[in-house]
């Protein structure tokens, strides 16, 4: 790999959530520890502590599995309880195993369901999932937790983290919060009326944050690994994004929640908590980048440009096989 | 295409540069015309005079082959003039010709040039171009054509187009401006010295913006067609997103400044000026939607998330044929 290409590449580092690069990994000090400028991200993370981390419930975990491999979605029932709650119903009932990935739009979104052009010719909803939802384009402040980002947004009054997503809010509003369209959000494809979204068409964001979708439609979670699986897929030709032919869609081999599989089936995510010192340490971190390459700190970061950062568990160490 | 693809496919219209969907075509009025609320981008696209579109340079104009197809670049001599004078000579001596994309890594970049490892077994450079070329990280205001966007911006105190181009300013600092760091815009590549980049390394944003490499980094053009052939490729699995493989590298058929080819072999691609009021007009379109998706207008726009319409030039009535 050349010099060119390595600095490059240091100092845009973790600008996308590689799972590799942000795997926290055992503190190794040199004898004569140097004295950085500031600490890195992967420096602040080398150091983080368990209770930096959290680990993903199943019950709010979807894994979309196809041929090549899995994307993992952590869903957000405290912004989309109906949605959320019609999701696993909707997994439970095997709905989407074997529909497909019907539009990849460059700069925009991939969006998956049923292919079908008709209401009747489409995959009936399975036992206990409904057709009909509220609009959950917002939520009251009450009770949410909310690390606020001190930067300055043009989409709303206030940005921040609850729980690891990135939300906009309104305290003039009566207060209300939402779920903002990063990279990587997952939200629910609706037709014209606002209660008209089921959770059964899904989108992730795959382009420039499309923020003008904040508190249009009801954003369900985000990606938190697998995204270059869907980012990845072919354009559609056809408008916006869809595909023309059939064969052009990818299918779906099955969606679950991880709850609903055998604890042994389940992946060992943990995903960086947003409410701690250390997620504040590595936001400026970020914020201002203070490695050699960098001449000129930013002095701002964007909401969806925060990484999220994951990683695999540690295992605890091996009990003796009996 | 169901009904819930379509609504909110239209929705999201134009939050990609898709050429079809963009491009003009002849106004088709109804009978009796409904009053619309305000214009969409499409209305206002179909409503575009000549004058409202300007054709590229092919003194500027890049064109980047592969078995694919073609990536279209429009340079930016006004703000790298050092760096384009080179990208010039070393495509003039056909320097990438059989070279590859290296790197891609989810959420932010792609980038292409000479993979080998060390200095001593690049290609050479060919004649005329240099090994060592100024940072080009700003440019004066002076005479800088800019069109500002008054929407509020984290990353400079004013943003907005230059001849097509996103940029940021800074008037408290003797008056400089730069090239913004969006979606599709092209940058040189370097080392951690300021001024290694030569241009021979480049790369292409195809993730949320990374507006923190503005002022750190020559960017030297943006994509105005085809980078849908380039975002779509695998991500590598090396860290950074470099291929691990030589067989995964995508070739580079040949890389050519349109202006070296014959002119019936150039494209006549047009794209919408940015210092009119039907741009101006096009911006407020997507700034505050009124259509009937949009239940609430975001009252912003990021300057990252305005599209920059493309078109094929219109040809001239056919002349009879001897």
């Amino acid at each position: 790999m050349s010099t060119i290409h390595t600095r490059l590449s240091l100092a845009l580092l973790g600008a996308a959530l590689s799972s590799a690069a942000l795997t926290a990994s055992a503190q190794t000090a040199p004898a004569v520890p140097p004295v950085p400028k500031s600490r890195s991200m992967q420096e602040l993370l080398d150091g983080s502590k368990p209770g930096d981390w959290r680990t993903l419930d199943p019950a709010r975990t979807l894994y979309m599995d196809f041929a090549a491999g899995r994307v993992v979605i952590e869903l957000a029932p405290d912004f989309a309880p109906a949605h959320v709650a019609n999701i696993r119903a909707l997994a439970k009932g095997r709905y989407w195993d074997g529909l497909s990935i019907n539009r990849s739009q460059d700069n925009f979104v991939v969006q998956w369901g049923d292919p079908a052009e008709t209401e009747a010719a489409r995959k009936p909803l399975p036992k206990g999932a409904k057709a009909k939802l509220p609009a959950e384009f917002t939520r009251p402040l009450k009770n949410l937790s909310f690390t606020r980002l001190p930067d300055v947004d043009g989409w709303a009054s206030e940005v921040g983290f609850s729980s690891g997503f990135p939300i906009g809010l309104d305290r003039s509003e009566g207060g209300i919060a939402w779920l903002a369209h990063c990279y990587g959000m997952v939200g629910a494809g609706r037709d014209i009326a606002a209660d008209s979204s089921t959770g059964a068409e899904l989108y992730v964001v795959t382009g420039q944050s499309p923020r003008q979708l904040d508190r249009n439609i009801t954003t369900v979670g985000r990606v938190v690994q697998g995204i270059e699986l869907l980012s990845v897929l072919p354009r559609g030709t056809g408008a916006l994004g869809f595909y023309e032919k059939p064969e052009q869609r990818l299918t779906i081999r099955s969606i679950r929640i991880a709850a609903d599989l055998k604890p042994a089936e389940r992946l060992k995510l943990q995903v960086l908590r947003t409410d701690t010192p250390l997620f504040e340490a590595l936001v400026e971190a970020r914020r201002n980048r203070r490695d050699d390459f960098y001449k000129r700190p930013a002095g701002h970061i964007d909401l969806c440009n925060v990484p999220l950062p994951v990683r695999t568990a540690q295992e605890p160490a091996a009990k003796p096989k009996r």
